[in-house]
């Protein structure tokens, strides 16, 4: 990844109509080529992980913002400040367990399905925005915090809202050093 | 492709890096499917051409502009208004034959290739960025302009520029008109 001095400056914003075709490219080709639907997850998934450990780079370059000290301060960065910037919306985030590691990135809308309809009959367990999950994942792995993230509910299913779930995962060293105290 | 009402009160801005990623990661999967370049780049002109015959209504909805009156008209538009709205860069536009149909767009800096150092040297035929030119030759076809589009240098390899050739190409009734006159 080489950049040139004169990057910052440059206009960074594009069209999302662009993007969200050709993510919709993507999905249809995983579709051509793998039969089952957790296929097609699964490659997304990777897909955004490998996106998500390049692109926290750009983020905490073009975003500035300063470490953050709790899960939640962190759900509240991704939802407020990184899905501004990358997609445009911000979801609202919502914490989903007593023990403060769970939480719920709530879409009212999804930018990425702008033209999709709904999923043909023969595709309904695919997440066709599973990307962005991959992408989260890898981006929070690069800052040390590694977490599993998935989607709950999805419009394209049926579903009210579209929800993300993030779980943060406890480090092993964080559980022995609460054993030892 | 269904349209909410409040749609054009939306942020329709994003910030480039997702997308320039995630079509990284087309361009690899693809790769990974087809073994010749030929058939990567084919794949990408096909798929770019399904993006622009729809991305021209959004395109006409949100730039009003008015109907061009030539070809050269034309080729401002893409590169000034189109190349502007989607990718944030303005190529310059040449015209490349006396015959006014054939024009080049140059873009000293690509926006698509920003996270690509160099193409493996098992790909050199690849056209990294073909999908531009199926979308472009799709856009058109949709306004009733038949063209050829293709990239006559790319700086991925080695070129100074990277420059994409539009031929319009004349209608078999317009060449019968002008014999019959």
């Amino acid at each position: 990844m080489s950049r040139s001095p004169g990057r910052k400056q440059e206009n960074h914003k594009i069209s999302r109509e662009l993007f969200v075709l050709t993510y919709g490219a993507l999905v249809a080709q995983l579709c051509k080529e793998y039969e089952k639907d957790e296929d097609v997850n699964a490659c997304l998934d990777r897909m955004g992980y490998s996106i998500g450990i390049r692109l926290i780079d750009d983020f905490l370059a073009r975003s500035a913002v300063r470490k953050c000290r709790s899960y939640s301060e962190t759900a509240d960065m991704i939802a407020q400040v990184a899905f501004k910037m990358y997609l445009g919306v911000t979801p609202s985030v919502s914490c989903n367990s007593v023990t403060g590691n769970e939480f719920s990135l709530i879409l009212d809308k999804n930018p990425l399905v702008d033209f999709v309809e709904e999923l043909p009959a023969e595709r309904a367990s695919l997440c066709y925005c599973n990307l962005l999950c991959g992408v989260i994942r890898g981006a929070l792995e690069m800052v040390h915090l590694a977490a599993e993230v998935s989607f709950l509910q999805d419009r394209l299913k049926g579903d009210d809202v579209t929800e993300i779930g993030i779980t943060f995962l406890r480090k092993p060293e964080d559980r022995r050093h609460r054993r030892n105290k």
